[in-house]
């Protein structure tokens, strides 16, 4: 239901007089969040937010810093203010509960600069029950048209130091292990939270990434982020450490700039989510409310996708993705039918019919395939512009033959378009490369950016780079083709715009198991970081965990258990799911992989059982259209036993729950292999204690009986 | 007639003991050019050249300054050295003259670094009757696949403090009038030679660009420029004001590196002509000789192109390009059919069917017309990305209507893609641009890339333009269109390889005569430099020299007379030739416009009768495929007396000349228009002595009687 009241509440005549105006109130619909906004005396708009009487963020300053012209920052009047309330119920066409709430009330400061030119700009708030959001409006106006943003100025003043849960701030990759510590010890932990990346660019001893989790002394729990990141460059965070404030700090181009806008234009939603339980960071969907719903008429092309793939074999070092064992090669000049090949390749037909047969005999929709077209041999680090064609296979990938092959078994297979962010590059085959997909019978794209931005200068993160992978996305949509952009910019709720992107990696993913590791809090603390901005494609489902097995010379292990890898079906929605381990592997643990099987894609509901970001996660969601519930609880390098309630289930009815968990020796460690499945009838009265080994965790399936 | 002969004159086991060479010799066919090559105690490699005994390059160093690894200048041996002659005639596709000569002798040093890691570098000369070019080759080898050159060290050591015909150095722009001065005096004269221009980027207090024309106190004519500038930054040079030597100076990307190449790759050519008489420099083939022939099967579709266009109002500025008076709008939010038109806009149906009809009743091939498409209001120095889309017209321009009208008169119509240099929205519309074109019967794009490229940190002449430039050209060959553009990197002579490339602008075209002049000597400068390397697109033909004419508020004048406006014709060799005044102007000179419908732009023949750079030149040309001849003759701001002997023309044969003259009282400042035609019956023995006007000129249309 929709109902949006504006009100002027001053006038602008009065405004214009003023030159401190008094603060503003707002609540949130349920009164618990309180938002203060005002104007300082010289003018500076501050906003200040309060939940339940406790101080969240301290009066901070908003405006923007231009280039070549005088600044966004003070010398406001209010001109006047809008109230409103708003209140809608939409559906996303996938996502984690078929219906949610868009129920917020908001306020806009319409601000005027007093001195010439008389500039223009609004300030626009909405506050939810779950969080803060607001952005920047720069309306049509005489004296401001084109402008270059030398740094957005927006602050967010803490209240106190505390525990923060922090990725190295970067404008060009997310992929690092989360520092849990307090915000005063970020700059001494710095160098060592920067590990190696195949592109990364530090901008501060205190940059800090979003979304960023903070845990304050008084058990609030915060996560500041932004939404809907169109036309404009990622926000990353600057921590003042001896004032505890978060300065906003945008991603530059090549020369500094951090933004070309035109009016009327808008920010990015600036968004504070806040509660006192951490189960509310993890059901919020303001991220998602502050999108923009969908332009596209027509969204049935657009499914939930789960996957089996040629990738972890190359991953793990077992096979290799390019066709021979060449270093130096140019793709219109090189003939692959005279060259010999490596015989590791792993994308070959035979190997490919062997995924495709598995994934027909257990019901997966897709197979991805992974070096399948040519240029692989010297495809990173090289600065080569030319790198990937995108539509040419290796002579032994026959397109034609799996497409058949793969079709007649009621499977697709997945495109991939790795970039090797030659940027130009792709966009100059971005149609052919689409064309050919939809000849061939493909309708989902991995596309990936490995490596520093061609051309030079520019970043992964920057406005040029946002701009690109939202091109990518809507021409995709032209062709009916889902995407799923891997070192792209971290999402910021887009999907609801653009459901076709169906995910986003921004995020150290499960590969890193393979290249030295994960930690064993990271997966307990990616869905209040990294995912509430959208689906991330970990690729879950590694159950050879010793990474010998695949290749000798890789010393890496996955730091979880088996079980805790089925868990993750639960704990981290997508809406694309990869079961990413070999069929070989599977068909060990058959019993296992049932429960990746059976695990629904696309959700009803979703109720958060327990959690505490760095240390355990337990979910229960409802599979979309069907009277049939999913859990999934992990833990840290802690073993610990959680009690898990049933209250979610449909009261008076009994179900059958298939439970997946580690054996009593399980241990990430020592022995993560080892589990046990049972049955058990439970009804909505039904309290589990279920212990869980060391970064463990459980898997329930549960069904009507 | 093709021979080349290839011998290994020093084994590579004998050369591989060396560490010190003796210097190799090779002559010119004519045994005139001189050249001397070798390696220094260091290893370093070196050439030198000398004409007719004459010291013209001293011994100079070559190599490559390399990043992030050892670079490519010294501590070479020489492996081998091969030598050959290579004599054969081509026929141009269009040109100056019916068949060109390709005869030189070449050497390629085999160099190899003597440690670790032991690369190969070839360096290889060809020495032409008039001149010498030598460029780098990187074969393919396993110590050098991929590598960042960090700067190009090719020194041109010159003998003495030439004259030289120069303008600044730069990065974004060629739009610069020439300076005429001593080497010793550029940087004195720098700050002044570094006029106003949309786009330009000085890179050091003695930047020079090429084409350089220096004269040498010893009267010898010497060119610097390169040939074949494919997938490498262009050149400029950098003097070394103290020891009189010019150094390469590559264009960097954003982050300063100056190329990115992958083995086997090749440097441009780098180019030196020499003579003792100017007019050899006018003659010389040698850049287009030194690039690839064409790999077009079919060149049918490209045809020289004598054209009008709805322009020279706008430059004046009695027109606009854009339709409305707004100054902030977006493509695909404005409704041009709401919005009020500021009833200046040329490009409307009614204005382009005038043009259509003077083009159809005087023999044009086509009509331009600039500012026919959405966008114009705000297109300029806005960084805006989406500036242009290249197929939506203005209200008030029927496409389909004027493209039947113009078939209908035999006329085509010319496209026009401004890209404003946001190469990227470019690129993403440059099919769907082309595509249009075919559509709607055009097969001529006049390209711009006005102001600073976007991405900001990329520069008009760096590698990743260049790169773009030569796509927008093999992409419109794919559709058989032919490419003019403006604002591009300066010619190279890859419009033998390339030959739908017609035209470029790379200096300062007529249209600064509307924004405060060219200098009256600039025309007998350009043939010199900026045309060595491919036509230029100057659009001469401008009669209404008092620019206040068209617009009372431009105080501009055009700084030629009348008649020298004719003898551009002839003077500025061009397969694109433009009759830029407006119809109106034209009807009012009718007499005198009968010599540019007259004059052809294809020749069978050229022949320079006298030239002196900066001061004069006198040029006559034989039609291509037809026993008729045009004579076209400049000077400088001083009048002056010619004898132009007719001795080009068969012996015996009697012809009538049609001569277009400066009446006595003509003067370009003062009395511009005042003209006197004649005619008069010429032969093989025919000479004329011949009065110009001070920056006057006379142009001769001589026939069979």
């Amino acid at each position: 239901m929709k109902s949006i009241k504006h009100i002027v509440i001053i006038s602008t005549l009065f405004a214009s007089m003023l030159t401190h105006v008094a603060a503003q109130e707002l609540l949130s619909p349920d009164g618990r969040q309180k938002l203060e906004v005002g104007l300082s005396q010289e003018g500076r708009p501050y906003y200040k937010l309060v939940f339940r009487n406790k101080e969240v963020i301290k009066p901070s300053f908003l405006g923007l810093e231009l280039q070549d012209q005088e600044s966004l920052l003070d010398n406001f009047s209010l001109d006047s203010i809008s109230t409103g309330t708003f209140d809608e119920t939409w559906n996303p066409v996938w996502g984690e509960q078929r219906e949610i709430r868009n129920h917020y009330n908001e306020l806009v400061l319409y601000l005027k600069q007093q001195s010439t030119p008389n500039r223009l700009l609004n300030i626009h708030f909405r506050l939810y029950n779950d969080g803060l959001g607001f952005r920047y409006e720069f309306p049509k106006q005489e004296n401001l048209s084109y402008f270059i943003i030398k740094e957005e100025k927006t602050a967010f003043a803490l209240t106190g130091d505390h525990k923060a849960f922090w990725l190295p701030g970067d404008y060009d990759t997310q992929e690092y292990n989360t520092t849990t510590s307090n915000l005063s010890e970020v700059r001494a932990l710095m160098s060592e939270a920067v590990t190696p990346n195949a592109s990364q660019t530090s901008f501060s001893p205190t940059g800090l990434q979003t979304p960023l989790l903070l845990k304050s002394k008084d058990n609030l729990y915060i996560n500041i982020h932004e939404a809907g990141l169109i036309d404009y460059a990622c926000m990353s965070l600057n921590l003042d450490d001896k004032n505890l404030i978060l300065k906003s700090w945008l991603t530059p181009d090549a020369v500094g700039n951090k933004g070309y806008l035109q009016t009327p234009a808008v920010s990015p939603w600036r968004t504070i989510m806040v509660s006192d339980k951490a189960a509310d960071i993890l059901t919020s969907r303001l991220i998602l409310n502050l999108n923009e719903p969908t332009a596209f008429e027509d969204v049935s092309w657009i499914k939930p996708i789960k996957y089996v793939g040629v990738w972890w074999e190359m991953i793990s070092g077992k096979s290799s993705w390019s066709y021979t064992s060449m270093e130096n090669l140019k793709l219109d000049e090189v003939d692959y039918s005279q060259v010999k090949p490596n015989r590791t390749h792993a994308a070959n037909t035979r190997r490919v019919k062997e995924y495709i047969d598995f994934a027909a005999k257990h019901g997966f929709d897709a197979v991805l395939v992974e070096g399948w077209n040519i240029g692989w041999e010297d495809w990173f680090g090289k600065s080569k512009d030319y790198v990937f064609e995108f539509v040419t296979p290796y002579p032994d990938f026959d397109v034609r033959e799996l497409q058949q092959y793969a079709a007649e078994r009621g499977v697709k297979m997945m495109m991939h378009h790795e970039t090797s962010s030659s940027v130009r590059n792709y966009e100059r085959h971005l149609d052919t490369a689409y064309r050919f997909m939809v000849e061939h019978g493909y309708n989902s794209v991995k596309s990936g950016y490995v490596g520093d931005i061609i051309p030079r200068g520019e970043f992964h993160y920057g406005q040029w780079m946002v701009n690109h992978y939202l091109h990518a996305i809507r021409k995709a949509a032209d062709y009916k083709i889902m995407v799923n952009a891997h070192e792209a910019v971290r999402p910021t709720g887009l999907s609801r715009t653009f459901p076709n992107l169906i995910g986003n990696e921004s995020a150290r993913g499960q590969e890193y198991e393979s290249f030295g590791g994960n930690t064993p809090d990271h997966l307990t603390i990616l869905p209040f970081t990294r995912l509430v901005g959208g689906p991330m494609d970990y690729t879950p489902g590694i159950f050879q965990t010793d990474i010998k097995a695949y290749n000798p010379n890789n010393n890496s292990r996955v730091n979880t258990t088996l079980v805790k890898q089925l868990a993750l079906y639960v704990t981290l929605y997508s809406p694309l799911q990869m079961a990413a381990d070999v069929p070989e592997v599977y068909n060990r643990f058959l019993d296992a992989f049932q429960f990746i099987k059976d695990v629904a894609i696309d959700w009803d509901e979703t109720h958060v059982l327990d959690a505490e970001p760095g240390d355990y996660i337990a979910m229960a969601r409802k599979a979309k259209g069907k009277d049939e519930w999913f859990i999934g609880a992990i833990t840290d390098e802690n073993a610990r036993t959680l009690t898990l309630s049933f209250d979610f289930l449909p009261k008076g009815k009994k179900y059958v729950a298939i439970i997946y968990e580690d054996s009593k020796d399980a241990d990430f460690e020592t022995n993560p292999q080892h589990y046990h499945i049972y049955k058990q009838t439970v009804t909505s009265k039904t309290k589990l204690k279920q212990w869980l080994a060391r970064s463990g965790g459980v898997a329930i399936h549960i069904k009507e009986q």
